[in-house]
């Protein structure tokens, strides 16, 4: 079923990156010996990855086809890399350089969205799973992206979210919010103790009335503008935490609870570490600060411990922020519909999972935090570390996940996005001329030319996941790089990683050596449970995990 | 009553900078004849005025004494240059490196405000004029600044202003007001014809209502927390125009307005010459075009005609925007207290104006629009442009703007603001130590020594304008320096003016054509009013004036 994948198209000064990348391994062990030239490196690289593409401010965005200064401010409406298909040129036939494949013939002879789930459907039912990544990867990530990534409901064109790693998740969209979710006393959030651990409140009283105090707190509407939540069964509705985002998502799966539920022990704990040593700070300077080095210790476990396991190389990137302040690429934050598209990585949650031993349906682990309480976190961490996430690609996607991919599909094709080929070129890959050159797997092949008879007509959301994994890598090739765009130039880009800001006197001197003292999740979870002495493992790494030479 | 200065701490590179930039003429009209010279003398010098102090992001902002997320993102707070008399330092007694005054002396050590008065109350009545400068220049200042300077009246630690040139005083703070004041017809903002010359429509209808298409536009509370429009004269209400702020703020005086008038005229003549050239085009389409074009004119007359009036430099500056691309200051816009500050420039209007040949009190020419249309605008402009205005500094200030003075010094206080001597060090200009080193009038020193006993005790507000203008300039050295890094720095971020965006495809080539033949706000002029092919006097410069050598 797999032949050898056309590689005529990979581009030579990619392949050569990536080959000096995964190899010499001696000689990347030495550059990471010297501090001097790591840091050098770790620039160099982090540039490499972000320069591909011209840098922010973008000239367009899903407002309009053309340029205003309500398109040019207004971030509710997500950005875009590349001019949307309905953009008239009036000086350029082509932009930056790229030539652009025909607005029009690539709308007529794009497949009816229906048609798609042959793409997505799992052959024989099965599951195909990532030899590297456990199943704590995709929940970190659907957790982390979506302080950022927040497509609006009402509008799938606008984003909601602040355009930033700000753990709204855990502190609120905004100040109502936070104030909702604050005690107001010595900086901590609200939280309740179950079986000896601290979780956040119940969102409903006993007689299963939204409490007072979150009275405001978002919902997601469904399509018929009903509140999910109020739907629920009562024995799970119960059970939903209030936290910073909309109910039904605060609470959708318990992976995303999971990772909320540490941020905010992490939070009150530092608040009473800092109540120890600043005994004169009040409420709000416990707070603020508490929320500033939480969001910098969540901020390195992305740029550190995540980004090093999506990427296959010798060398491992770290956090070294005040580097990037003279470049070019270091400018407001503003997330485009391209960064939410590769962010979608639905196959990568297997149909099962393994819970207490025992094998249970993915979609029961949802709206379903009874599994957390009754288990307690660390052992739930370590459960879920021992188990492999499914493989990001065609052909993968769990069966009640698939109505999500159609409707990705569909949100490109709102967004106007361009063909995958251009993309290709924006990102400095040669455009593909066969389907050979986009996967090794005679499926994909077959299905991408029944639907789509030429490769210039390929839609970016199915090129972008029909590419074959990079070998060693949890991604394909075009998503990674896009990713290495967007995630590197607007992570480094948080304030409080700024120049004059990321230093001891923000995050106190007590602060500031719990952040250089915070590199992985591991670290973040045996800090916030029941002091036992246990060591569980967790890690983004399947046990035993060897790269293939 | 003037004594020389004791230039002794005006610091050795700020004279030499000084001197070089206002001597060898021949040497810098040769570089402005060559292309490349003056395009990288343009970049060096511009960078130098901005590197003089650490860039945005900033450490502080009016919201706390310490860094928050929300003091890093809420941008409803100003920003602060220096960290405000309130912090506590946790690490560092000094910041960026500067020796700062110890705050609660300093505190202790302010006198009265009231007592202020006596610093800007005219001596025996009598107005110093600006021998360089036309009534026409505080006109056009108080005008575009207030599209970015906007002081919250019920919170004056916040502005409420989208941190941009934006033009909202024509366009309107924000969405629902833009729709306001658009006719929704070949992208035209609504407009009147009075005597043959167009004009924003009236607020009021015949029966003194508010139009019920204006319900929504914004008042201007006053401390009572009542319209002030409402309690105005039956004829001055009557013409009050709508635009885009406050009812009482677009029309408080007729400078204000009749820079509100004409662009307003040029967005619908560009609406005109667009709809001719771009037939296609929608409403949409032809009001964001016609607003991106009148924006970028207004952006080349401050950054080229004013910038260049105020320095006494031999070196013009011009709008060469993509040489920036590249900077480190080149960050998201905060306007900062300080900026507002620096911004004040009260005494520059004089008591009286001519109008129409006759001497009237400033007074009379507020809420006064039949100023405007009796006499149209071009005339207006001309006898605009025919007067002096008053020189900045102190005991120079009109009578009824002496309590605006003393707000500003409370705006001050209320913000925290560090002493006068720490900002001079943070622009490097060594700290004064004797009243002599700031002003060579007796009256300044004697009064200053009075008050603050010491120069270490004089607050920003005051220091600032009591220092003597220099030679050939409009303004005196520290705020001149502090305009300089926030101006430069804000206006030519604006996204307009970005690289990907500043070219003809987002302004049409028309319009392109348009910006490239737009420098001076005489050519505005001239375009919009009748074309009887008379030639007004439209100049910043007072006539006949030479720099003294």
């Amino acid at each position: 079923m797999n032949t050898k994948r056309d590689t005529s198209r990979d581009g030579l000064r990619n392949k050569v990156e990536t080959y000096v990348l995964t190899h010499f391994k001696p000689i990347w062990n030495f550059i990471q010996s010297n501090n001097a030239l790591r840091k050098i490196t770790n620039k160099t690289l982090i540039n490499n990855a972000v320069y591909k593409i011209p840098t922010r401010p973008y000239a367009f965005s899903t407002k309009s086809p053309y340029t205003s200064w309500e398109s040019l401010t207004d971030r509710s409406y997500s950005g875009l890399h590349l001019p949307p298909l309905d953009w008239k040129p009036l000086t350029q036939k082509n932009y930056i350089g790229i030539n652009l494949t025909p607005a029009e013939k690539f709308e007529k002879n794009l497949p009816p969205v229906e048609d798609l789930e042959a793409l997505y459907k799992k052959k024989n039912g099965e599951t195909i799973y990532s030899p590297k990544s456990t199943l704590i990867f995709p929940y970190f990530v659907q957790w982390f992206t979506d302080s950022f990534l927040r497509t609006d409901r009402e509008n799938h064109l606008k984003n909601i979210s602040n355009h930033q790693i700000d753990l709204c998740n855990v502190y609120g969209l905004n100040h109502t919010i936070t104030e909702m979710l604050r005690s107001h006393q010595g900086g901590k959030l609200k939280s309740q103790i179950i079986n000896g651990e601290e979780y956040p409140p119940f969102y409903y009283d006993e007689n299963g009335q939204p409490k007072e105090e979150f009275k405001g707190l978002p919902h997601q509407v469904t399509n018929e503008f009903v509140n999910k939540a109020d739907s629920f069964p009562p024995e799970k509705r119960q059970k939903l935490f209030a936290m910073g985002v909309e109910v039904e998502r605060a609470n959708v799966q318990i992976g995303y609870v999971m990772l909320n539920v540490l941020a905010l022990r992490e939070h009150n704990r530092l608040c009473a570490l800092l109540a120890k040593n600043y005994p004169t700070w009040d409420d709000e300077r416990l707070y603020h600060t508490a929320r500033n080095i939480v969001m910098v210790e969540f901020l390195k476990i992305v740029l550190e411990e995540y980004i090093n396991h999506i990427t296959p190389y010798n060398f491992h990137f770290f956090t070294d922020p005040l580097s990037f302040t003279h470049e070019k690429w270091y400018r407001q934050n503003w997330m485009t519909v391209e960064f939410t598209l590769v962010y979608r990585w639905h196959s990568m949650l297997p149909d099962t999972l393994i819970y207490d031993g025992q094998k249970i349906p993915m979609p029961d682990s949802m709206w379903n935090n009874d599994m957390i309480i009754k288990k307690g976190l660390g052992a739930l961490f370590e459960e879920s570390c021992s188990q492999p996430a499914a493989q990001l690609g065609l052909f993968n996607t769990p069966d009640f996940l698939i109505p999500t991919e159609l409707a990705s599909v569909r949100l490109g094709r709102a967004a106007k996005i361009r063909s995958y080929n251009d993309y290709r070129e924006m990102c400095k890959y040669p455009r593909v001329t066969d389907f050979n050159q986009i996967s090794s797997n005679e499926n994909v092949q077959k299905e991408l030319k029944r639907l789509y008879g030429h490769v210039d007509n390929i839609e970016l959301y199915v090129g972008l996941y029909a590419e074959d994994l990079r070998k060693n890598s949890a991604l394909p090739p075009l998503v990674g790089r896009l990713i290495g765009i967007d995630a590197f130039s607007q992570a480094l880009t948080n304030p409080l990683l700024a120049e004059n800001i990321f230093n001891p006197e923000t995050f106190s001197p007590v602060g500031w050596e719990e952040i250089q003292n915070t590199k992985t999740l591991s670290q973040l979870v045996h800090r916030n449970i029941p002091q036992t002495g246990k060591q569980y493992r967790v890690s983004f790494y399947r046990e035993g995990w060897q790269p293939v030479s």
